[in-house]
């Protein structure tokens, strides 16, 4: 391709919209360009990059034993009414009718129109287990699109379902799936985890995020420095402390803290840290009181409450439910509790003794305050925020910090959508079944904007060559020395008919002007023809991601550039 | 790819509403499946076959220089009611509101996006031509969708929009396109035509069909047996006959036809064959009287009668006309019209002479009317329907008529957008110029619909290998011998690791039904492993398109049908 020809016009500046890095150089490098809030045009390089993650995707998935089917995107709402999701969906959801006033929208996921089309053709068990995939458009009216590429209302998706007799059979095809979501994501160059997503307040739902690691991603994650563990904030455990060593139990006393009803405040006043102090923070569950006991440097995570609660709605204490239900606000402690409370307590709190927690009095607290002995644990459960350098449930390792972009989401649905769509096969005992369904996601210019975040510089975009959308640029920066583009014109024909993806910037500008676009496009290779090279029989090669710089002799430069892009990320 | 596991059921049926062969046909055999009127999902099957076709496009296209991007789906109303097509798509265009009420269409077509995109990246003469193209879905809210993927709400398609910086630029890029095109369906296997198409009544609008050939097309065009010259009925012409040999003109004389006032009532009166009748047709062109002069076996074409009088608007004369205006209905002829009526004649007129004629008299026709001594003719016009067996336009070869299926679709359209949408660049003068553009499309579904259509029997389709889903079926028609099933497995393997694209009928069905599968899917090439050939040590190929069997020793089998493969169509 020659860069005079290209439908590429950089820029020097990002529009002021631009908050994120992958959004300015996407647009600055002309990749993309805005239609309208969230809807973007693909250009020549753009396309060609999401053409890219796109085939390495269908590879694997191919490779998986899913087969490629097509959906449509306009979709009958019928069967988003069946399952709810008309509703629940609402506003996200683009919705229209046709000529014939028939209600349709805009599919924004596919399970309503792919659980009928199985249920039509596989309607044996000797027919499963299939796992159906597409690449396509979807579509969600995102009340605030942002970001570029990382919140859009029309994106391409990659989605897949998997169905199964059974159980067994679903959790296997998950299995797989999750195999080649490794594959695709290492393709990619990602620096990813994979991430166990909250389970839902069932706790059946087994499902898992695949998050690219980056500063601006939206999602904030746990994950072992040591091991695979990975999970977001809110499912994510930590391996419970040891229970404390048996001790001295100090008698438990009643002290003075008058005006001292927060943590902080009380550790100040004793002199003691937090983590000798014990919380007992209150929460309604459907109507019964809750006591949540944790050490006083930690925080409660609300979703495991809710869970361990689970299916009574829980919520926190308001101020006159302290009141009404005969609570002092800032001085609760659990001893003496009545039966109709229930007590849970945080593994963690076995660790310690001789707590200091509230005396049920204004201006009170109670030192030496120790299980059993002084309050009654009905529950033990894991209702604790994760926090760094909390030890790794599964290692000896700790657990770190860390924020993400979500490039992909796996799920083991189970019978929701079949039931619900009545979609059957007729099993070996002549019964009919629910079909067990997966359902798998990635979301192919999020990931794109995902590499884009991890490897740029101040100048632009460092590609790793399997999404660059070529391999290589070659640069005559004297366009007015014949023997400079005879040599990069040379260069051009070698690099493209030995199979590198090449682009000759053939333009008549300068040299820096040429430099600073090959370096904001990201190609992973630069061959930069220069007078003084040429005139010593040499040309120069860059290699974008790591900087390096080379001389190569003119002969032997096409060689010297495929030696190079082989060793290059 | 394993039959077993195939998301491929075939049906013996074919659903009530199909009525031609390819709907028929392409819901048999698993490749596509309605999910509503003109919506339909893409099986396996059905999906390769598409994206054969992508892949021939796409190569031609990139060929010819085009450049691939991708434009939104979900397209903003502004720019379609600056050029007015908001209206005039009306209910042709889907069309909906997002959630803060912003209308928007899905895209019919992309004019209104690519060329302000076009705009704001190629300010600059130096930038042309350019030619961007993208194969995306596009939607059209049918009022009647019917004939399975021949008129559907949601099609694949390929447009292409070329700017140039002036006519000439737009022609040569037209060229182009129209030699791509060429390429595109010839590798598709299709008999086509390119057809010239009506170039609307302002006559500039150069614009050609792509018309496969197919008896149940809904578009009639006329062609020459000899030469390429192509043209849909309302653009067709045909080469003028030679004027009329000098010779006796008889004497123009009245003769009574009493309640004759047809040209067969005449004709059998007088013994004379239509030919040597004269019909004299009365049009009103905003206001004013014309009349069209024409043998009496041939039919006026009231769209060339309509460009010859353009800008008027052109309508036949009603009943009411011809007494109002002094015509006696069913007696008209040329002699004596005053000046105010213009009169067109249509060159065959030349060719006659003692012509039988309308007396303007009621009951009355004249013999002997001779052009110049008995009336005068205004203009000389191609005013005729062209008629099977006329003779070409362009050599000496007769016309024909057929019915054909627009595949493609290429427009002249100039600067009619870029004026609309204040598109322009710079020209080396520094004055702002809009851009000259053209825009080229193809119908992806259709085309695959039109290729069945041309190549099918009653038990199938038989695909050209270009669009076969797979190249090759490998058939053990006894799966309880081991030997059968062995030697089926041994030669799947051995063609798909030769590149052959390759399915096993791995079934436990009978041969019958397996054979019967693979005519109706159309796998170019059958492989047929049975007990007694593997007896003998061989096995039987078929090849689809021909019908021809052969046999091959089992050792050299997957040589055999590669070589036949590589001679199949």
């Amino acid at each position: 391709m020659r860069m005079s020809k290209l439908f590429a016009r950089t820029l020097r500046e990002a529009p002021s919209e631009a908050e994120v890095v992958s959004h300015k150089l996407l647009i600055r490098a002309a990749y993309i360009r805005k239609l309208m809030a969230g809807v973007y045009s693909w250009l020549p390089l753009g396309w060609r990059t999401l053409r890219k993650v796109e085939a390495i995707i269908r590879e694997e998935m191919d490779a998986s034993g899913a087969q490629e089917v097509r959906l449509p995107i306009i979709l009958p709402a019928d069967p988003w009414k069946v399952t709810g999701r008309w509703e629940t969906y609402g506003e996200l959801m683009f919705k229209l009718k046709d000529r014939h006033e028939r209600e349709m929208g805009l599919g924004p996921t596919h399970e309503e129109a792919v659980t009928p089309l199985v249920a039509g053709e596989f309607t044996s068990y000797r027919d499963l287990p299939v796992n159906l995939y597409q690449i396509e458009w979807k579509y969600r009216d995102e009340f605030r699109p942002r970001f570029g590429l990382l919140r859009v209302r029309e994106f391409l998706m990659k989605d897949a379902y998997s169905f199964d007799r059974d159980e067994e059979g679903m959790r296997a095809s998950y299995a797989a799936m999750v195999e080649a979501y490794r594959q695709i994501f290492g393709r990619c160059g990602l620096d990813y985890r994979v991430v166990e997503a909250d389970p839902g307040q069932i706790g059946g739902d087994v499902n898992h995020e695949f998050m690219a690691l980056a500063p601006i991603g939206e999602d904030e994650f746990v994950y072992c420095e040591n091991c695979d563990y990975a999970a977001d904030i809110e499912a994510a455990t930590s391996r419970p402390p040891e229970p404390a060593a048996d001790g001295e139990l100090e008698p438990a006393t009643k002290i003075q803290t008058p005006g001292r009803s927060t943590i902080q405040a009380v550790s100040e006043l004793l002199g003691r840290p937090a983590s000798a102090l014990m919380k007992c923070i209150l929460y309604d569950a459907g109507g019964r009181s809750v006591a949540v006991l944790i050490p006083g440097d930690r925080e409660v995570n609300d979703d495991k409450v809710a869970r361990a609660m689970w299916p009574a709605p829980v919520r926190l204490f308001e101020d006159e439910d302290f009141a009404a239900r005969g609570f002092v606000k800032g001085y609760v402690g659990p001893q003496g509790l009545p039966a109709d409370v229930t007590i849970i307590a945080d593994h963690s709190v076995r660790a310690g003794r001789n707590w200091v927690t509230g005396a049920n009095e204004v201006d009170h607290h109670v030192s030496g305050a120790n299980v059993d002995r002084d309050f009654r644990v009905d529950r033990w459960e894991d209702v604790a925020q994760v926090r760094l350098g909390d030890p790794c449930p599964r290692c000896e390792g700790s657990l770190r910090l860390a924020k993400g972009i979500v490039v992909g989401h796996t799920y083991q649905l189970g019978t929701r959508y079949s039931k619900a769509l009545k979609a059957t096969f007729v099993d070996e005992d002549g019964t009919e079944q629910p079909y067990q369904m997966g359902c798998y996601g990635i979301g192919l210019p999020r990931t794109i904007a995902a590499v884009v975040e991890q490897a740029n510089d101040e100048a632009g975009i460092k590609w790793p060559k399997a999404l660059a959308p070529y391999d290589a640029v070659v640069i005559p920066t004297n366009m007015d020395v014949p023997e400079v583009v005879d040599a990069a014109e040379r260069l051009y024909g070698e690099l493209g008919s030995s199979g590198v993806e090449v682009v000759v910037d053939d333009r008549e500008e300068s040299a820096g002007v040429k430099c600073a676009d090959a370096d904001l496009i990201g190609y992973p290779l630069q061959v930069v023809v220069g007078k003084r090279g040429i005139q010593a029989g040499k040309v120069d090669l860059k290699v974008r991601a790591t900087g390096v710089r080379t001389e190569a002799p003119l002969d032997g430069a096409a060689r010297s550039a495929k030696d190079l892009l082989g060793a290059a990320p």
